[in-house]
């Protein structure tokens, strides 16, 4: 990896940052965070605007440039990356070490008195404006809007934004119709007393409307807006998408429908002269929804008296919670994938064992290939994560040329991937050993499993947060003086983000949404031993309610039921160290996986897959 | 119980909001909040101005009286109280609860335009001022500050702030001088670039001049404030407490010190002047460090560019830390306490059983008569649950006349109390049945016993916080639909307030301190049935190091020992529903009682308590 040469680059730059072709005064420092205008966790290449300038391509980092300074701030998961792709010009900021300072605490140590400091304001969300805002303030600077960006004046040949089709979603995927889903967005602004809502990110636009597409890899989102009124249905979204008859159909563009469901399709870019509009036309009293990681420019452009600002949107919150149609769909999606990774693993045991010419990069492969051979397959829902050996100790690890390492039969293999069907979308890692595995690295899987069945069979009050649960699932590493350093689960999209708010597992948040029958997370805790192994065991799971024998105050319970259904490879378990009750988990699982999986290779005619289920499905013996 | 008739005392205070005397302009509502000027949790007579005001006396609520209405704020505990204290002047918000609107809200909805709200800025706290200020201005009206406090104006009988002698604790009980704190505390100041820091919790200024006095029940603490400069100390005290030749001698306020070690003692009233001076004094980049939780009045006298505030001092945190002479006190102080219960248990077993004339206050009565009988004992440290039966699902339950239930032996007895010795503080909750309980009861109390026994041995990384631990302490009542509306464990001070920051177990906070070795804190899961008992575990517990057979990233782990040594009442524990760990951890805390408790009980020749305990600590039968 050698490093991107920036010289130049910066140099333009730093014209466009005092040319008044792009800025009314000239700024002394130029901002360029990671995300897009709708604060997406995955980004359009046309948005990798940090990248560009800098060539430190990690999911996560900050960009700051100043007339004698270029600086980025990123995480300890990218410090080597980020010192790889970066050239002389930039100066690496390691967040998380005490030495490094904030972006607002540098900032003020480096600019001259009374600067003005440049940022696209479609692209900082606003609660992180005022924080920077405030800061900048209080030391005699200000922080300034730049509406073009500064980046793409300098970017010659940037990619285009993508406008791919579009896919419409009946109600056999759905449940729901998006009239419905109006209906009931409208009630909950009824409730809070708001006129207008504002719907800011890709997947909450994409659900509302029954509708996906592949503009961001591995999201099946497409660039749009939506803003809804308690009469008027706004679709911001650009190019000729809508002029596919399927989808007109769908949003019944042609039809003569009620006025408060005829959907007005306005050009993408007008956003923000739309949200002027209303702003304008407001009355006291008359609230506007949005979230509070909307971007600063869609907030101001609503006066501070009449927004109504919240972490989590009603969209979010209703997404999360998957109807009927909605977990037979994740049902079913898990049933495909169980197929695909049994094929995968029966053919790496068939490669690895005798041959060991498999590597990182064609396992994965693999598992696409098997993927795609599955019914409704659109793509997958994230990078796979093959890593073999030492390389499964970092945790977010993607095999490249240089990183590639081969599979044997002496090295723990962890597999974390997954895929979007039109069903459903799946997320799952398996961790394996094709030889022997020592004592040790039994021990360890063991507690991970240990943690893994404690978070999926809890059983706890309606009502309670994903993030109490957290230490459930460490409970029997921290016994031994063990841990992970991530978080234990995220929710999961239906056939939409592989990651989506706003419940998790986690012990770094607080502020995650209780936990409902029909959300679905993930329950994926780890191990990882640096320069020798990593070991993570990951199922999705849905919310289910629990059966228990008393009624705490007529609260109900909650458990969770999982839907990915592939074998955990009993080899790795150290019997005992489990109880009896964590042997029979193990075994019912096992046996599930059975029925269901074992079914559906048995009617796909997958015959030595089958046979590989039944043989790392054999129950284990009850202590 | 019949309310306190307030026409007249309403009409005096609502003149009083109106008089030129007091107010520079009329002010239309007066917030009288619970606390006093220190923010404390419990308080002096003379700060009890809420109760006097309204009649209602519990320890939580906020009344707020305008032209027209008195209104009082109070949560769940308090409902049937306040209704039953309070005449028809008042009307009862009832917090917690979806109609019940805010105090901010109220205030909205019935003043005039334009209005001015008036509280003593001595008595809120900044950041309620804060919050507060902000509501009402966004709504027209103006938080104003009143100098003199005008219940106090009303209070014609008001008892005088309590001024009782000081008691100086030499090293054998502290450990460190408090010259040694002023070093250290100096040191932090340092670090953090502060040039003087304002002590205003009560058990904090306690702390840190190694003296406590009895102003307010139960703490041991007296009305002061300090400020500590980098080269001065200052200590704002009333009345001739300092005139003690060994106070003197302990402050060394007739020796001839360095000048920086050298004590002002200051009038308590002139704080606020003292510190208006310190405020103007200072040039750019001094800053004075104040808890976000001290008083408007207090934070006011600091221009805000000069202020530094955390939620945490360091005093709070290095007070939270107990050291080697700290620890052995409350080993002593647990000792003692156990004895007394020893003793208790054994009374109450040979009074109840046979002759069913013993009431909950009898019952508490004795267990302080016993206390009182040990060396060093000064006081109770809150005031005793004493409750049976259905008084025991009460869970801030006190026994009045009213609600004096005698003890039986078809009832549940739950005793939840403890003590300030010189050389510790105690809080421990047992729960027995002096007759035999039923398969329901034993099934309850061993749920609560297992979440219990699940945090006392639970191993944890270094650095965790406590509410990560809360959910331990329920997983065996969730299994089966059952859970308690309370936190699981509160900081612990060394002949302090029994409950103290900056730690807890909790699933209600996130913005706990994490735990260190040396920490106090109890541990007290609980089960209540409305209506039918109590059952609640509690012990006071050591946070100490753990050693484990591997070491993550070189962290270390911490456990807990428990302090409190008094039985856990075996007749009530279901033995099928426990682990052989969870026997064995039982039997090994029987063991150590017998040991330790046993041994003091001979010492004292308390002959027939020992019989007792030892027949109270019989070993379970592992399974």
């Amino acid at each position: 990896m050698s490093p991107k040469i920036t010289t130049e680059l910066l140099k333009q730059l730093r014209q466009a940052m005092k040319s008044p072709k792009y800025v009314e005064e000239p700024v002394q420092a130029y901002i360029v965070p990671s995300g897009d205008a709708h604060q997406s966790e995955y980004i359009a290449p046309c948005d990798c605007r940090r990248a560009f300038i800098s060539g430190f391509d990690g999911s996560a980092g900050t960009a700051i440039v100043t007339e004698q300074h270029a600086a980025m701030w990123t995480d300890g998961r990218y410090f080597l990356q980020a010192a790889h792709q970066m050239d002389n010009n930039w100066t690496l900021m390691k967040m998380g070490l005490k030495d490094t300072p904030t972006q607002e605490d540098w900032l003020v140590s480096v600019l001259p008195e009374g600067s003005k400091v440049g940022v696209d304001p479609f692209i900082i969300p606003a609660d992180q404006w005022k924080r920077m805002s405030k800061a900048l303030k209080s030391a005699g600077h200000d922080l300034v809007p730049v509406k073009e960006n500064l980046i793409d004046t300098v970017w010659v040949d940037c990619p285009q934004r993508p406008c791919k089709p579009l896919i419409t979603l009946d109600l056999s995927y759905t449940g729901v119709s998006w009239r419905e889903k109006i209906v009931a967005l409208r009630s909950k602004m009824a409730e809070r007393k708001v006129l207008w809502f504002v719907v800011t990110a890709l997947d909450e636009v994409a659900w509302l409307f029954n509708l996906r597409g592949s503009d961001v890899e591995y999201n099946p989102v497409f660039f749009a807006y939506a803003v809804i009124g308690m009469n008027t249905i706004r679709l911001f979204i650009d190019g000729d998408r809508v002029m596919d008859p399927a989808v007109r159909e769908h949003l019944q563009l042609d039809s003569s429908l009620e006025p408060e469901f005829r959907i007005q399709v306005v050009p993408y870019g007008s956003i923000l002269a739309e949200l002027q509009a209303v702003g304008a036309g407001l009355s006291p009293k008359e609230k506007v929804w949005l979230s509070d990681k909307a971007s600063y420019a869609l907030t101001e452009a609503i006066p501070k008296a009449y927004r109504y600002l919240t972490p989590y949107t009603p969209i979010c919150i209703a997404k999360a919670v998957k109807n009927a149609a909605e977990t037979d769909g994740m049902r079913r999606a898990h049933i495909k994938d169980a197929v695909a990774l049994c094929e995968l693993f029966n053919w790496l045991e068939k490669e690895v064992v005798p041959k060991g010419t498999v590597t990182e990069i064609i396992a994965a492969d693999k598992a696409e290939e098997f993927r795609s051979q599955q019914k409704d397959f659109v793509e997958l829902s994230f990078a796979t994560i093959s890593s073999t050996g030492p390389n499964g100790a970092i945790i977010h690890y993607k095999p490249v040329p240089e990183t590639n390492r081969t599979l044997s039969v002496n090295e723990i293999y962890l597999l974390d991937s997954g895929a979007q069907y039109k069903d459903g979308t799946t997320d799952v890692t398996r961790t394996m050993h094709f030889g022997t595995p020592s004592a040790y690295e039994k021990e360890c899987f063991t507690y991970v499993l240990k943690g893994h069945i404690a978070v999926s069979a809890a059983i706890f009050p309606n009502g309670t947060k994903g993030h109490l649960l957290d230490s459930f699932a460490r409970s029997a590493l921290w016994d031994c003086g063990l841990d992970y350093l991530h978080g234990t689960g995220h929710g999961v999209g239906s056939f939409l983000n592989v990651h989506e708010g706003p419940c998790g597992i986690s012990y770094k948040t607080f502020a995650d949404e209780p936990l409902e029958a029909g959300m679905v997370l993930s329950d994926e805790p780890g191990y990882y031993e640096d320069g020798s192994f990593g070991i993570r065991i990951e199922n999705v799971v849905l919310v289910i309610p629990a059966e228990t024998k008393y009624n705490f105050k007529n609260r109900g319970s909650l458990t969770f039921e999982p839907l990915t259904l592939v074998p955990i490879q009993t080899k790795m378990i150290d019997v005992n160290l489990l109880t009896q009750k964590e042997c029979h988990w193990v075994n019912d699982y096992h046996q599930k996986c059975r029925e269901v999986i074992g079914a559906e290779l048995e009617r796909q005619g997958r015959r030595e897959a089958l046979q590989w289920l039944l043989r790392e499905t054999e129950p284990l013996k009850v202590q």
